[in-house]
């Protein structure tokens, strides 16, 4: 007979266990950054974890790039009481999709973020105070950027790859056209060249939502009781139902009421039904992680993403690595419908390029590569191809 | 040589002219209406407008049923000096898909609107002044009892035909399902038996805009210099992206940018974008015209709507009336997609009645019933229909 062992997370073979946030400084002046915008930044502190072990050769690394609201955790728990572990924990470990007892792992926060790597919430060097809405404005170029600053601190020459979902499909796109050598595979999920104008709408009326909230106080908001939450939460609740699908929302909840059987008649009663209940749930969550002038600039920099206007025709941009290539994209998504994903196959199958394409079957939407039940489809495809990639590296 | 003449109102003969506001006020106490959230109301003033002649036999009135945001102002020029005509001016005049030569046309603003018709600007005879967030909840019944209020004010006992998209549509339904002697025909456009999930969702988020603006003052903003703006006007945007398709925002827009040719790396710069431009413009037209609290009301009875709950299984709450009907959806609308029609003729066609279905090819997403150039594809199938309704009624 089966029995459910509770595994501690030191004693559960399948996870990291427990893991350390890491930072180091980079980008110190006079050797500061200079932003696609003009504008200089430095210092720069980079927030980051690692799973497993570098090997000798320093050759079975694997960065992972976050998605718009993600972190550095993806993995195990950084305290043995916290209650959930890292964003990908069901992905990432002995024996799970990145395999960390064979790749060692790395994910940093991206810069900009709030998460530990120098953003918004961190004191500018000029005034003491946190840069607030004067954080000089950034692209998923500069996010990359200081990743691959971070990856040579590491002394590692070339990732054995780079995987994203979403904003961080943009990012794995952007680091094979920018650092075309510095990496042996490049994993694509959920994500496109650039974000649909429909995505633009969607991201605009989350910012609107934010710039409108009195608290928001032009960005100003650090050190005062109360902070742009009503806005920062209704941007998420927005940006939400995005991630979700038409039929997953409907497989979950339905028309179904939240607090009783009969309709109530009552207009102030917000959470009536129990999709807005699940959504004002996520709203409050969400301000409680999440900075607002964070969330400003990283949706803005999923606006300004385009790859081929900064990099030329992708079958040339793309062209420039021999990384091989895995792309997926998921029946439901409609924030990066499968469309988005052909386009990068095409491409790269133009410049005669090592890529798979997979179109998974989900009705999760866009937020698919996320969730638990939608991973072992993900592992089957995933987890052969670094190990190709790996295998076939080592032959040469 | 062509030459294009400027018709004014008067001289147009494809236009209805220069048309008049009516309103007539019923349910007076103790006559009150008692609404379905069991609350009574009255008395009611109904705004409404008619076109076309009556006929003797009083058989050839068709009702329009408006949307969300609608008013009662179809077709026509209230002044001579009117910029714009009535909001389905190009489908309601002489020789037009609603034909006013042959038919009478009339529409009115639905309860609980802010276009004339009683609703929460109105006062309440108990205090005063306007109802604002006391107004009684109402629900889709409600508006089309008061409709059928009017019809029967007017004298005709059965009328031609309903119409309408959208939230008109549901009234349509409803008014099938309740009254089913009173109508020889019913057409639901862009339409279906409730609000999906995620209709509710973004019904919820827009809502939530709302009640989050301190302008708000939970309801009480009359008679107060600034009034919940900019709450209503993120609720619009968010629910114009709805109205819209991915594909027609790329056709439209695409990624241009509306100022120049070059990113500004601003992140105050709102408007960046064209489709961000053009949102802002689509919020700041509609504050002009709409009260929040109304629409606070009228997102909710959408929600609340659900005919099968109502009425029992539509191929019996819909076989009760001998109408014909004609159900038309259009391929990009994503917030009533076609399935929501299927389901309606599908009903229809296992009580054996008289449907015909069309799913229009459109690029314009849900508002294409409302959009002018989408509007000769509907005439070719609402023109016969309310031809062959009437020939075949007078036949008998």
């Amino acid at each position: 007979m089966a029995t459910d062992i509770e595994h501690t997370p030191e004693t559960d073979p399948r996870s990291v266990g427990l893991v350390e946030k890491q930072s180091v400084t980079l980008f110190h002046p006079p050797h500061e950054l200079t932003l696609e915008g003009d504008k200089s930044l430095g210092p720069i502190t980079i927030a980051y974890e690692t799973y497993g072990q570098l090997n000798e050769a320093r050759d079975n690394a694997i960065f992972i790039c976050h998605a718009l609201t993600g972190d550095a955790h993806v993995a195990g728990r950084r305290r043995p009481e916290d209650r959930k572990p890292g964003w990908w924990d069901a992905f990432v470990g002995p024996g799970k999709g990145i395999d960390t007892s064979k790749y060692f792992v790395i994910c940093a926060n991206v810069l900009g973020g709030c998460q530990g790597t120098t953003g918004p919430t961190s004191p500018n060097p000029a005034t003491g105070a946190p840069y607030g809405i004067n954080f000089p404005f950034l692209t998923i170029a500069d996010i990359v950027r200081v990743h691959k600053a971070l990856i040579d601190y590491l002394g590692i020459d070339r990732l054995l790859g780079v995987v994203g979902g979403s904003l961080g499909g943009m990012q794995v796109l952007e680091w094979a056209a920018r650092y075309p050598d510095s990496i042996r595979s490049a994993v694509v999920l959920a994500s496109g060249p650039r974000l649909s104008p429909q995505g633009i709408a969607f991201n605009a009326v989350g910012r609107r939502a934010i710039f409108t909230d009195p608290r928001f106080r032009d960005g100003d908001y650090y050190g005062q009781e109360d902070k742009p939450q009503f806005g920062l939460a209704l941007a998420r609740m927005i940006a939400h139902i995005t991630y979700l699908s038409e039929k997953s929302i409907q497989m979950k909840f339905g028309r179904k009421l939240q607090h009783s059987d009969e309709l109530t008649y009552d207009l102030q009663r917000e959470t009536e039904f129990q999709i807005e209940s699940y959504l004002h749930y996520q709203g409050k969550r969400f301000v409680e992680r999440f900075d607002a002038n964070s969330y400003l600039l990283l949706t803005r920099a999923m606006d300004y993403f385009d790859l081929e206007e900064a990099h030329g025709p992708m079958r040339e941009s793309l062209a420039r690595t021999d990384a091989r290539f895995l792309v997926v994209s998921y029946t439901t998504d409609w924030l990066f419908p499968t469309g988005q994903s052909r386009e990068i196959v095409s491409a790269l199958l133009d410049a005669r390029r090592d890529v798979t394409f997979l179109e998974l079957d989900s009705p999760h939407g866009h937020d698919a590569f996320l969730i638990e039940s939608e991973l072992p489809m993900l592992h089957d495809v995933v987890s052969p191809f670094f190990d190709v990639t790996y295998a076939s590296h080592a032959r040469h």
